[in-house]
């Protein structure tokens, strides 16, 4: 044979900006990806799209599954919650609970069976929302958990942007050519992105900063 | 006010015989509960409908999720696969990779969003098939992870049954008045359990060793 086998990770991914870079990232390291796109009843289809999309580009395995989370009063799901368009103290309502929790977990499953040993996630706590299932001591505490609760090999929880900032994440997508103008972070699904919500706060101050233009908007 | 407030806990409920001992135990408890039950594509419903009547019998707060795991190939689940009728060395083909894993993390969202403190799990490790994520070390860990990755209060996990074997479940589910005619343990849904899957000779064996008659088959 002579060829040495691909390392396989699962990407997890958003279609937001951060996990865009992350895919491109696991793809010039050359694992062959399988992406887990979850749709959990946000609003809006848009980034879901741009997870279809970026994963087509690399050529990742994509598997889109739909998750209910009848419980939750996230504004990012409720329907009689609105996504606040400005910052708010403490944990905001865009919260949704265990959500890393759950996608890690469906993510272990399928590493498992598709013999992937690394689970990627863009989480990274700089420039973020405050979430606590994104704080690398959760991360490791349960890396260390799910490798006590599968029969199979070990599955590495790899988080390449945990001290990373917006800036260098976008430094490093434009290295690695990733097309920004293909993924949606705006937490509302308007034709524009609304510019007033965390996300698009922190992505519109990133490139403001670096003096970029978006190329979202440059379409 | 006066009177005390009820502790509230998630029980995860299978239909099975020993989560339904656990359901009257946390009932008997006081708790105020709300009961989880998953499909997750098993091949029959037998064990979802007598979860829901076992819910509605203890007047607890009942919810049924749909949950999808298209990699499995779990004899529980694929339809290629058939659920063995003999005891099998090693993990055996009815393992669900990670489905403790992921049952739980629902519960730690339901969990942190309905203000419960406890969830309950039937995890055992005696008379039990050997599957990783009914370990008390996969548990502890894992409740040591989960409640750093949410906002809210602690969530904990019980598990009140890890060193007990079936024959002492049955007994305190005698003793509790559980109607056990109306658990489900067969791994197939046939008319009657099949008497050969793991989970039928776990229960055939610990009634037939206390000298009891099943309930379910004095119908």
């Amino acid at each position: 044979m002579g060829e040495k086998k691909k390392k396989k990770a699962i990407v997890l991914l958003s279609g937001g900006m951060d996990s865009a870079v992350l895919l491109f990232l696991v793809k010039k390291q050359n694992y062959s990806i399988n992406t887990l796109v979850f749709d959990y009843s946000q609003k809006h289809r848009k980034e879901i799209t741009a997870a279809a999309n970026l994963s087509s580009l690399v050529g990742a395995d994509h598997l889109y599954l739909k998750l209910n989370l009848p419980w939750s009063n996230s504004s990012l799901i409720s329907p009689k919650k609105r996504v606040p368009k400005k910052k708010t103290p403490g944990v905001p309502s865009t919260y949704v609970s265990a959500r890393n929790i759950i996608f890690l977990s469906y993510a272990v499953s399928y590493a498992e069976n598709v013999k992937a040993n690394s689970i990627f996630i863009g989480a990274h706590t700089l420039d973020y929302s405050g979430y606590p299932d994104c704080r690398k001591n959760f991360l490791d505490a349960f890396a260390k958990a799910i490798n006590l609760g599968i029969a199979g090999d070990r599955v590495n929880i790899r988080y390449p942007f945990l001290k990373k900032g917006k800036r260098e994440i976008i430094e490093m997508g434009m290295k690695l050519g990733v097309p920004f103008e293909l993924t949606w972070s705006c937490y509302l699904g308007g034709r524009k992105p609304c510019l007033k919500c965390d996300s698009c706060r922190f992505r519109t101050r990133a490139f403001s900063q670096l003096g970029i233009k978006d190329p979202l908007f440059k379409k």
